[in-house]
């Protein structure tokens, strides 16, 4: 992890594209791209189960999320630990989201309610240096910042004429 | 999917959730569990490149967040498409993530700077029932709901005597 860190210009730009194809009943096949600051590709899938009408190829789009959610702080903690010298040998995280979801007509509306990330850390590790570890790692993360504040999301929908914003 | 939205109880609790352990030199083997409405259970994994000390078996963590950021709307826009009457046939979503990255003593900070995804319905459908799908699947998409608001994320970090937040 150090060498990405060491040779990244400071501040840096680090920019994902997907772009996503509709194949299956409910299958979504996805090329992942990382375009900056180095180019690299990805190909997972969505999808659901029989029960929802679905194939049961992939998982659903809010597993990988989560998945995410879970994977990156813990990506954060064991690179950050190499530089705060703090081990991070057995390394264990439990994650736990949990959304509504309402009717609205023939359709739905859903909102988050909560979030809860515990981290366990198996090396006897003093307590101040393990919080000290949490919080860089929770700055460092990009999903935990994010889903911190209010962000802005783009949408536009490709019309006859062009694009509108939706 | 109307199976599931009809058989749901309105208002409705959708719960996942997730154990990450970290097994290879950056990878994380994750066990995703949907807890409600019906119990499912995913195995994903994360990792990060030969070039970022890893050993390239698993797309990184980042990686799966983009991908379940596009397919979860279409997958809203599929099922919404069947309740609204709209064709939703040859969809393609294309999604741009970018976030900024500074350094910080040691290790570093992060937060996002922009969020784009363009929508596109292959089928010949009224621009204004294009836009009233686009428009229902938003509010319909958990990650959408999620990133468009400041959340609170809970973290516990275990440690000698029970918990401590961070």
């Amino acid at each position: 992890v150090a060498v990405l860190q060491d040779e990244m210009p400071a501040p840096a730009e680090v920019r994902f594209d997907c772009t996503g194809i509709a194949t299956g009943k409910t299958r979504n096949d996805l090329t992942v791209t990382m375009v900056r600051p180095f180019a690299e590709t990805f190909v997972p899938a969505t999808g659901e189960s029989a029960f929802r009408g679905g194939d049961a190829t992939a998982p659903p789009p809010l597993a990988l999320f989560v998945a995410g959610l879970t994977g990156l702080p813990m990506t954060q903690i064991r690179a950050f630990g190499k530089r705060l010298g703090v081990p991070a040998a057995g390394l264990r995280v439990e994650t736990r989201v949990v959304r509504d979801r309402a009717r609205a007509d023939r359709v739905y509306q859903t909102a988050p309610r909560g979030f809860e990330i515990d981290i366990h850390l198996g090396a006897a590790v003093p307590d101040d240096d393990r919080a000290a570890l949490g919080a860089a790692a929770r700055k460092g993360c990009f999903l935990e910042q994010t889903l911190g504040q209010a962000n802005t999301i783009r949408h536009r929908l490709a019309v006859a004429e062009g694009w509108r914003e939706v």
